[in-house]
């Protein structure tokens, strides 16, 4: 939840209008269906717009590609969307008659909410290779429409966890030339469950007027800065997608590109993805510490993302963190193996948290710093990592989590 | 030791000639010079050979590269080379005046041994970000080359080591057209010290007579499908380092490029990396598995090899080893975002160790198997992951170990 969420604490419980309904006219859900055995675990999720969207999507760069994702990019291909369903416990992947199943769930969804069945888009998250059960969707898509509700955004937000620790959610106001629009999101990875494999989802709604191939080319610009910077354990899925749906329903005209709405809009975009990209590497499976690392001074920006990705995805760099150890080397030896031009020899490395910060490394070398400062600083939860360099004037930022004996025994130990 | 080695057992300590210094004319020792704490620990290790060697070496593709590579790529530009020193303790890495001592300390040696200093090469591996103290150098070289011995080669390889397990020692004999020739080695890696930087070290010895082209031509070839295919952590050193010292003390003709001589010394020092680099990934830092993927039916041998390294690198496929989980979800996931093309529609996976083997994919889809059989053979030591294509004759190979707690304790824990 962020500041700008219109969503209410009442006796512990949000609500009112979150995440993905935070934008005018759109609906959302989450009920357990039955693709996860506990009962009370929501395994099915749903957002509706009232009216058609444009839509937009980006997906998995694997080329193993799960059937759900196949079957939305051959949905939008016209750039129009009204629903999205996903279940959450199976991965509909690797399987013989998934595009079937994805397909067939798609139609079954449309005919209950009367829409064409190439308004809906599909994901599912969870075990790869055991095929996907149809019936828990014939209760639960029926059950699944008659709970769609302005308020559902966090019950939806729920319902496509796997082994996430909390729902995760965004809305931003983002004020125009004439007057405001919402942009709202749901996200969820990376999770895994039995026998497993780590997927990142993000929907996002919003009620700006925005035209599909606009509204795509806006999406692949915002990911390219935040959930491809995002790394927990270099392994990416058959399953990751982020789509956006744009009703309109604010009222204003279209955003164009080159416009200052379009700068707005994206920059709103960017804060909502950003804010979800953190979410997700803080809570990366086992971590306990979200990493940023934030490279100045770089040739490019696309460079200075390069580098940051680069230490954030580093085993030695996440260990290190999780002992708190300010091995400064480990970050100098990651930006070496990046693959970017930079000279390391003018380099200055410095840790930061709550505590305070700590330079640690200069020109590429030792840095004379307390080790119980920079001790104490390792020991908060949100750890920054700044890289100065003097190659030009790109900046870049990158997120990932430590790794922690937790990640190996829920990546190892989870059938026995 | 491999079954080449001439060194023998004799209550339980190695005698006679082993690893380095199995061809003819190569003696080596390994003291305590004190760059570690302990005084029982090997810290400064010696190769030497009788006569003047051709000489070649692969450094880390790290843009950080410590003092001793930049000295050593130097001294080795006219091809030549008589001595290898190498300390373990402290990289040399990132520190002021790095080169100055890593030159005056092949200076040093060359005035003992009486030889040009241009015909030393020098490693160092540990700690970076620490100046390298060179008093331990002043008494630890010339008692170093008291102890020059043709029995040295185990002491050698044991002060190389840093955490790791084992010293790391092979040797081959090689059949050519008119008599043999032996290949020795030595290898540590991926072990690390307080700070720590995983480093890959090999120093290789040969009595064949082998121009400096040719050999260096040969050694690129073989690191490639070797040490190039290891991976431990994915994070690259900057102080790798693989060398080769050629003396042509066996007596026969220069081996040339294109002839049946050069293809037999090809294929024994490939035999040579190639079990230096699975005791390099078996011993990875707190693995307590061997992981060997074969990948058959690549578009290429490249192909094949980029893929087999994916699925070795991938932290869910370890992990799963670990956890003796037959998870082939996450091996196609890994194919899939190595960036190879490959249809992965055909793909089977197999796993098999000494317990026996188990088919548990076919045409990327499961493929009904036993999972108390298949968790019996994950459960052994020395695990293989075969992976079938039908794009093409491309076979490849990659090593790797499982990711475990150990793993997490050894790199984040080591100061507190």
């Amino acid at each position: 939840m962020t500041e700008d969420s219109t969503g209410k604490k009442i006796d512990g419980q949000i609500v009112g209008k979150t995440g993905v309904c935070t934008p005018k006219g759109f609906l959302a859900a989450g009920v357990h269906a039955g693709f996860k055995k506990g009962k009370s675990q929501k395994d099915l999720a749903l957002i509706v717009s009232e009216i058609p969207c444009h839509g937009a999507a980006v997906y998995t760069q694997n080329v193993v590609k799960g059937a759900p994702i196949l079957v939305t990019q051959d949905h939008l291909k016209e750039g129009w969307c009204q629903a999205v369903i996903c279940n959450s416990g199976n991965a509909n992947t690797c399987t013989p008659h998934g595009i079937v199943v994805a397909e067939n769930t798609c139609q079954r969804l449309a005919e209950v909410l009367d829409i064409p069945g190439q308004y809906v888009a599909v994901a599912s998250t969870g075990v790869i290779g055991v095929p996907l059960p149809e019936a828990p969707f014939h209760q639960g898509i029926p059950h699944l429409v008659q709970q769609l509700s302005y308020e559902g955004g966090t019950s939806a937000a729920e319902a496509i966890m796997t082994t996430d620790r909390m729902p995760k959610e965004v809305s931003k106001t983002v004020s125009l030339g004439k007057g405001t629009v919402m942009i709202g999101g749901m996200a969820k990875g990376s999770g895994m469950i039995h026998p497993n494999m780590a997927t990142m989802l993000c929907f996002l709604t919003t009620d700006a007027s925005v035209e599909a191939g606009v509204l795509e080319k806006c999406l692949r610009d915002v990911v390219t800065d935040t959930f491809n910077q995002v790394s927990v354990d270099g392994d990416t899925s058959t399953n990751d997608m982020v789509l956006i749906m744009a009703n309109g329903a604010s009222g204003g005209n279209p955003i164009e590109e080159g416009t200052s709405d379009y700068e707005a809009f994206h920059q709103g975009l960017l804060e909502a993805c950003r804010e979800l990209a953190e979410m997700i590497a803080g809570d990366g499976e086992g971590s306990t510490k979200l990493i940023t690392c934030h490279v100045q001074g770089a040739s490019s920006k696309e460079s200075a993302n390069a580098l940051a990705k680069s230490v954030i995805s580093s085993s030695l760099v996440k260990t290190a963190i999780f002992g708190a150890d300010a091995n400064w080397g480990r970050v100098l030896c990651a930006l070496g193996y990046s693959g970017e031009k930079a000279n390391l020899e003018l380099a200055t490395v410095s840790f930061s948290s709550e505590k305070g910060s700590v330079k640690v490394c200069e020109c590429g070398a030792t840095y004379p710093f307390s080790e119980e400062k920079a001790r104490a600083i390792l020991e908060e939860h949100r750890i920054e990592i700044l890289v100065e360099l003097q190659e030009g004037p790109g900046n870049g930022v990158a997120w990932g989590c430590d790794l922690t004996y937790d990640y190996v025994r829920i990546n190892g130990d989870y059938r026995s």
